[in-house]
């Protein structure tokens, strides 16, 4: 498990060192470990739409014509050749496609001439949270749009595209786009969701012991977060800034379910800096409960020693081989002696309990979150 | 007790999962488990006022071209149907309707064509605090308004819609709709004030004594604070938004009202963000207070100990059972040998007493918030 | 004493209680429990002035017409008629009315109308901080002032009013106003500045030793900091407001005087900033010195107990019974038993001595302000 | 190898001392100790390409006039004399030659008169990180560009200018200045990614073991990251002023280029501030893991002492000398007296255990990040 | 030492209380213990310099009207005539005046009709950082600056004008202005950099072991980066404000050298966050250091502790007196019982390290900065 652990970090790590500085700007070059593209077309007007998975995208041009709008999906960046002819059909820019397939871009939106290119980031909860980059270039009659691997969130458009009374087909590319993007905003709901669960599990386990999982749990929660949150502030950013300014390419009408989509990252980075501030005063109650603990362990230790450290001093007079005949340690000769030697420890123990007592470290009450 | 709180929170979670990602936006679905809508008309001028529990919506069209404003209030959203009876008759925009059932937005006002739609969050305290969602629409002669349940913050609005004399009678609806915002503002007031005595009394024991239950009550306070803060600062961005900017549908003397309605929710941020202070700081205190307590429970033993430890090792060696008869230990022939002990004992304890009140340990005075 | 400060606080606790939800807002309602009013008059020219303090207030009108400036200064709001008399002699607006006896404004400045309401708020150092509201309304020929109860800061003012040559008195109601204002802003030197006493005193204490009756007193400086805080920076926003908008009402000359006070508000909160930031180091430097402490303690105690623990089990070894005779314990019978048990000690109790010395146990420095 | 440190880090501080309060300002003084001037000039237009080392700077100003762009690179500023002549040969402000030699300054842009100067910091990581001055001048045909020394990333430019068919060759002087500042910051990103990755390494030691050498590596990744933020911040503002404001001198489409460099300087800030929480996030999970080690070794220590102790004091006892003849001790005349001596220390011993059962501390589990 | 330590204190304690809250606002009024005033003018031209110490200031008109600029420098503010008798002939305004002698102002930038006046406050590091007021106004031909006592940075000025050939002398007030500003923000570099060195050798010291005297140095540093910080920031503002705002009296050629010693402050700021971000991060450190060796005190305790604890305790067991006659402790009588005694508290010993080694104990290396 251990080994996987290391092995998945090492690949994630090799991930990262995309950018090589001294590269020409503008140049694409492909991770050779990603997986190859699988292109998807789906073209529809108000009464007609074609779906199918293209194996040469030659006749895409065709298309472009003939519908409304033309949505090209690419799941996997693993063919420079793809990527490149895709550029050249819809004339996106080098500096955009590069960041394309550099899957490590944060959510921005940039204007190349005629087109608008966005780029977010979906999160995905393997056992190890992680994201990925979802990059979308939308033009007056077209959307392209680029994820690293297959899967995504988007059946249930497909679903309603297909579907003729459904709100989404008699719109423009603009409104695929939104529906697209809010796809993707909203599959960090119920991601959210889960680390709130986990987090409200954390604190009915500390509530009830201050158990030492806890912390390791706390401390993944607090990474993930982290990387949420690295997702989503330039997510608001970019959404804000598609239903802000005025980009030719987008309705007025689009612009209003956009500016819900905003609302839906406010609400988003809300919870996650929420569940951040829990986190750290969940944090912050382990360790005073794990301080307490330390003060009752010692307390317990200090107890017992103190009572009898004297008492074994005690005992240990009266085991001294001071010879009684020289009239050293009389004691050892009276007649009620050894029950003299209990009563004197009894006392003692006693008054060192009493002022323990008074001291209130017998009496003071286990708090439930202190304990 | 336990498991009801567990019970609860696992309804608190189900709520929650309301955005489902992939849902088309703009679809208006229930949570089965919401209250029926109990809809309250009161339609009134200057000189009227009807006032009715509404069985059937279909009479609101013919009163709102009767009287001069007419407020429908509905507490509970359990009824598609209704809801969406609703939106028609009063034209409602879907995304407005949807964000008034899925009850976990965060406050905010929007312009949908000619009505201003406002969410704010109500505070409740049962066993736990809770916010609840207050949505409200302004039209030109018509104020619409949803509460999740039953029972509310504004009978004396209505007792003072009643009375003729009463300021509200005369003016419009946007008057109305400042003082059931201003009305949901205002019942944050005692609660915060609850909080801020709680902290006192936290304060008042903490100088008593560093007792366990304090963190966890500094806990479910902040914990809280932190609810009330995200109630908040949003409201208060929605009421500077509806007091400065200029929507026609709110008259410059209506914003007078406003601003001093915004006034106090400058006032309720600021109360919580110092309450916010305090619970950290009497944080600090208390793990203090545990701090020195260890260091006091530290100090004990450790005089204690290093008084008798060599006192129980000098009492170990005289116990020995090397042979006098061989010249060793003479000591234990001598006639004050078991005198000596003791002045030796005595002296060694003295030694180390004076030893710990140079070092200060002895005499350090006892601090109220020190204990 | 501590039954007394029950008593304040509940006496305070119940002053927060002002806003009643529900209550129409407008309404003014007085503390049962606040001062009765004295009212003081003073109107002056360049070349007279009137002082009286006033039974009646049915003179002030006649007076608003006879000089160039009239002064209405109220103490204590007890009074609901009295107060709602000035709103009508002055035409003052029932919101501003409201916030002058719901004592717990923040600083502000707002313009109703013809006349400018500014709030602020004094410090008073009693046995504990506490602040007061000051509210002052600026008409064009006239300052009427409100104070919590009896006892000002303004009587310098009236001195200075009183000699002809003094500077304000051939100006305007405007540099009165500025003068209030400024005497108020003022009043929070000598309290800033015992707290930097208080604070430096609390250093040189920590310095010599880490009393523990420090901990307590720096609580009590960051609270009141906190206090401060929150007073002095709506006062700067409030001076800031005054001094830089156009307000009619205020000359330009009165502006540079105002642009001063604005410059003592930021050295305030400079210095307030400041003072808790030294709070936080002090707290630090607190900890980090019990801390030492603890450690120093466990030091004493580990090099005590392990010199001692290894030497008491050697004088239990020969304390055994075993029977010589059949040829056990040989060492007791050995002519130089009892020395060589001795010399064994010594260099067990030499050599641990040793090794602390090698870890640098014995040697530390005591530092000044790690003792 | 501390000797070592210690002189490097003596030369450092020496390095900083540059600005001497009091010298006239815009005065030019060399660090001696600094590596003398390797001057390069490569000048190009679309079709030829001349790259020579110069001994004698004389030859510029024929150069300017004969190609498209001239690029004078200079590494090493340890020549007050070549400084100046190049001052005079390009016509620049003698604050900003102050700057170029100053090798302390923030990154910034400024514009004197026609050219445009920039300064950006390049990252190094030697045995410890640092950062060198990298100084630009723009004009209309020529850059000029300082390093502190020999070997710089712009080899792969070099090469780029060279190929006739790069992108760079036709274009002008302000695409040559983008490629240089771009491949400065770019060199930010292989660094970043080492501190990632030593970071990950620390979380893997941590989870293994609270190894103390990890605080040590901590605290050095946090200082590096500190010197990354302090380079980077300003970087970003400065590449965006570049790219952003309407200096002539740059056309529109080296704009877009610079917008991506911009975008690159975000990334990198992102990536160093996350490393920064993250190191902050690995600090508090090191301290608690320690607090935990604390605790179990204590814990350790109370359980077997506690167990022992009232045991050794019962031996003790039986090992007192109250004369059995006087009736004291009868104990010690039983017949089982010694096996019941031995079931009371069982019982004892074992009723302890049990108590440590019930209070959950033999039971607790070792999570793997809290061991 | 400490004696004159605390009298130092106190003197500076009272020079807080400047302010009197009640004094009529622009009165002047100076401190009884301030410096008598020395007065030094240097009038020049391009052509001539006039360099002279006041006595009397009577002089100083007829040079007004003689010189391109007269450079008027009074250090110390000692006596209210000659601020006064200044104050009338350059014609200032007494708020200008007020602040002159207050010496607490913070630094700021004021236009007071047709002359600018500056306040900023210049560095000195005696036995402890202190900040003295530094005040300038600039008239059209004079600049007249106030220092708190003699000596100060402005030498090399003084030897800059005096020869023909330097920068200063050809160019207005507004250029002397400047450089007398520089030299005041340029004199806090050397201080700057002496802290930081201090933190590198706390650091290196801090590497060696954790030496309680490095709290105490951690803490001064603190303290007094706090009041460069105080200082620096608004110093920073007031030079932005005198390079950008269009104050006549300020040529565009001076402001390009503002702009540089902006560069300057920002500069300074940077340091000093550097430089407490560092000295947070050494008390993390030296906290830390300092809880690690808390556990290894523990651990060695806890490791002699117990392995001696049941060896004492089986010890005790052999020196009971139980009577052997009656079959009690046969072992006493066994031929090999001793050795027996021996094996098995050597199995008991070992078996304890082995355990002790397995928790990891005995094998943690220690690290340099973990010591």
């Amino acid at each position: 498990m251990s080994r996987n652990h290391a092995k998945r970090r090492r690949a994630k790590r090799r991930k990262h060192h995309t950018v090589r500085p001294g590269t020409a700007p503008g140049t694409i070059t492909v991770d050779p470990a990603a997986p190859k593209p699988l292109v998807r077309m789906i073209a529809y007007g108000p009464d007609e739409l074609v779906d199918q998975k293209l194996e040469s995208l030659e006749g895409i041009p065709a298309e472009l014509g003939r519908h409304a709008v033309v949505w090209v999906n690419v799941d996997g960046l693993g063919d420079v050749a793809v990527i490149k002819r895709l550029g050249e059909i819809f004339g996106l820019h080098p500096l955009a496609l590069e960041d394309v397939v550099h899957t490590h871009q944060r959510p921005k939106v940039e204007q190349y001439g005629e087109h608008l290119f966005v780029v977010l980031r979906e999160a995905r909860l393997n056992d190890r949270l992680e994201t990925e980059q979802f990059s979308l270039f939308l033009g007056k009659n077209f959307v392209l749009s680029f994820g690293e691997r297959e899967g995504d969130a988007f059946d249930p458009i497909r679903e309603r595209l297909r579907l003729k009374t459904g709100r989404g087909r008699g719109r423009g590319a603009d409104f695929l786009a939104y529906a697209l993007l809010d796809a993707t905003v909203d599959s960090y709901f119920p991601i959210l969701e889960s680390y709130s669960d986990r987090l409200e599990d954390v604190e009915d386990s500390l509530v009830q012991s201050a158990d030492r999982t806890n912390l390791g749990r706390l401390h993944e929660i607090k990474r993930d977060l982290l990387i949420l949150r690295r997702a989503l502030w330039p997510t608001r950013e970019a959404i804000a800034q598609v239903s802000r300014e005025e980009y030719s390419l987008i309705t007025a009408d689009t612009r209003v379910w956009l500016r819900d989509c905003y609302d839906h990252t406010v609400q988003l980075i809300d919870l996650a800096e929420t569940d951040r501030e829990v986190c750290a005063d969940l944090m912050d109650l382990y360790l005073s409960s794990v301080s307490n603990r330390l003060n009752s362990v010692m307390k317990v230790l200090t107890i017992i020693s103190t009572i009898f450290i004297p008492l074994t001093f005690l005992a240990g007079v009266y085991g001294m081989n001071f010879h009684t005949d020289r009239g050293n340690m009389p004691e050892l000769l009276w007649k009620h002696g050894y029950l003299m030697f209990w009563i004197v420890s009894g006392v003692i123990a006693l008054g060192l309990l009493a002022l323990f007592w008074k001291l209130g470290w017998l009496t003071e009450r286990r708090a439930t979150a202190g304990g």
